[in-house]
């Protein structure tokens, strides 16, 4: 049977699934172009590696993968509460927080339900919904010409969309490819809002990185909204992506539906352990910051001196205007050794995103992009 | 919103959908009842520990895990690919053999079609078609008084629950946790007669401990049967539970539908990297398939003296008949620190399913047996 065949057995909304188009990695690159030397700046990775003490504890357990991980996270979710300051209850691990967001989407997704999220907004929420079978409905971001925050999610536009059928309503703050972001207040206000069985995932993947007093900790609103979860990770400012794990923070009645969705075993052995030093790498985390602001300014100011506007952002990328389409921009590159990521697919054909990498990489990819353009 | 009221918005499938309950894990043990010197022979993880070559290679790249791990597995694909002697295009990467079992259900199971599997198999076939809001229908087992195969497979009894919605039968060969087997003819005639529409899981993450001629390699039958999937792990002879990493085996057509829902970066750098030198271990597989038959005559002959019955096993584990509720017996194992698995939710009241450990754990084992009976 040929794949066309099988799809008409497949599950509702299979067929239109389309999976993830995640960063090319340095080693496909060096294998398919014969380079040496090349960087990449296109998955939003930590430049200066992982967390020092969340790595060598990975190293240290390693040894010991003959046995599975500990499936209730125990140790983690206790270190999470302390962290936190929130019962270990309202911890629920995830082999990154997007296996998080893909329980939600399980638990309260399927035909002739929808979840209602912005445009330009991280691409798991369309596919997972999709994957449910349920309808995404997406709404209209704030205009590129926007004074304050072009391209931002448009919460009226979002309230808008939510109707009796909506289950679930994604945000990321700040979000991702566009580094946009929303303010205490505003946020605030929409959650008070959406009815109280919607439930509300604010995907905060970068927060670690937004120094403005204005930026919410939406770990603070667990407890006056049982609707909410919030989902971090360790893949981002921690350095972790390669081991996979994150977290969601919730009502633990909230946690009983979406934790029936959880993968025995979703996180690792080395993940789990090195997750718990992480928390403690206070030194890293400042670093890292540093670094980010320093490569932010470093990638603005060159980036104006060629010419482009770029998208304001307070993650730990930039989404960078061509006024060409970013995939020719993007092939140009990489036979310059430097992947960045292509936003074709958020609807954003004439941007690239980039990471902010180290001061050296910053540099790299500027001289690439000068010989480029 | 209470977690009940929260189920009447979820998902088709999921107020009933009760999570997989793992082995307890020996910290926890160590934890609640205040022992130490404990031994687990609950999950048949391998007691000689991970493949030596696999986790120092999972050591050497922890330093790496800032970046993402490659999404599309190509090398460890192309390692399996030399391996197996078969195309890298006919792999599929899961967290564990268990993420590819999902990927199937997620792919062919929803509210109206139905599933089929054996009673006393693996328990994800029922908790993966639940989740998907299916039809779990379960065929009788081989009697327990079946003079070779008690508590059995039943093919016929299998085949006869195939309907028009049957999407997916699961099978495992040898199956968890009664370690009985099906011989290749038998199994051969089964998917003869097996609609070419209707998906057959072949599930063999025991496989590699059966030494005797009459079974099955399900991997050479790929290429004869585009409905066939062939799923293996490296959670067991390879010792790698904790890093999460198996795969499955089919047509790139079948696959082209199942790959639709892999999650990004299901397998975590370390384990990519760690399963692509645990091929190359076969030191290492031999030596645990040696340490398994002895520990297997060694357990064998224990319970015997102890008046015990087992049902007769090709895998790294013996599932043993107590004549009284095996909870009983579990709890005074534990109080003794020993930790074995209760198999009640697996229909088997009065048994519990003992891992074959090392010659000391398993004489720990027997000692501990010899006090609570």
């Amino acid at each position: 049977m040929k794949e066309t065949t099988w799809l008409e057995k497949a599950a509702p909304g299979i067929a239109d699934l389309h999976p993830y188009i995640p960063g090319k990695p340095i080693e496909e690159l060096e294998r398919e172009l014969g380079l040496v030397e090349t960087i990449k700046l296109a998955s939003n990775e930590n430049p200066l590696g992982p967390s020092p003490l969340a790595w060598s504890q990975a190293q240290m357990v390693v040894g010991d993968v003959n046995l599975y991980p500990d499936d209730s996270g125990f140790r983690l979710r206790n270190c999470l509460a302390e962290f936190h300051a929130i019962s270990p209850d309202a911890f629920i691990l995830g082999a990154g927080s997007s296996d998080v967001l893909n329980m939600v989407a399980r638990a309260f997704l399927s035909p002739g339900v929808n979840a209602v999220f912005s445009a330009h907004s991280f691409a798991m929420y369309a596919i997972y919904t999709q994957a449910c079978g349920a309808t995404a409905k997406v709404a209209d971001p704030l205009p590129a010409d926007h004074a304050e925050m072009p391209y931002g999610h448009d919460l009226d536009a979002m309230l808008a969309q939510v109707d009796e059928n909506t289950r679930v309503i994604f945000i990321a703050n700040p979000n991702n490819p566009t580094g946009t972001w929303l303010q205490r207040d505003e946020l605030k206000r929409f959650l008070d809002r959406i009815p109280a069985d919607v439930v509300v995932v604010l995907d905060e993947a970068y927060t670690q990185y937004v120094e403005d007093e204005r930026f919410p900790d939406g770990i603070e609103w667990i407890a006056d909204y049982p609707n909410l979860i919030v989902t971090r990770t360790f893949s981002k400012i921690y350095g972790l992506a390669g081991l996979r794990v994150g977290y969601g923070i919730a009502s633990p009645d909230l946690l009983g539906v979406i934790g029936r969705l959880r993968a025995p075993f979703n996180v690792s052995l080395p993940a789990l352990a090195a997750a718990e030093k992480a928390l403690e790498d206070v030194e890293f985390l400042k670093q890292s910051i540093l670094t980010n602001s320093e490569g932010m300014q470093q990638l603005e100011a060159g980036f104006d001196a060629l010419g482009l506007k770029t998208i304001p952002s307070v993650g730990n990328f930039l989404c960078v205007e061509f006024e060409r389409p970013g995939g020719e921009v993007y092939d140009a590159l990489l036979n310059k050794g430097v992947i960045v990521r292509p936003v074709a697919n958020y609807q954003l054909p004439n941007h690239l995103r980039i990471t902010i990498g180290s001061r050296n990489e910053n540099e790299v990819l500027l001289e690439a992009l000068r010989e480029v353009l």
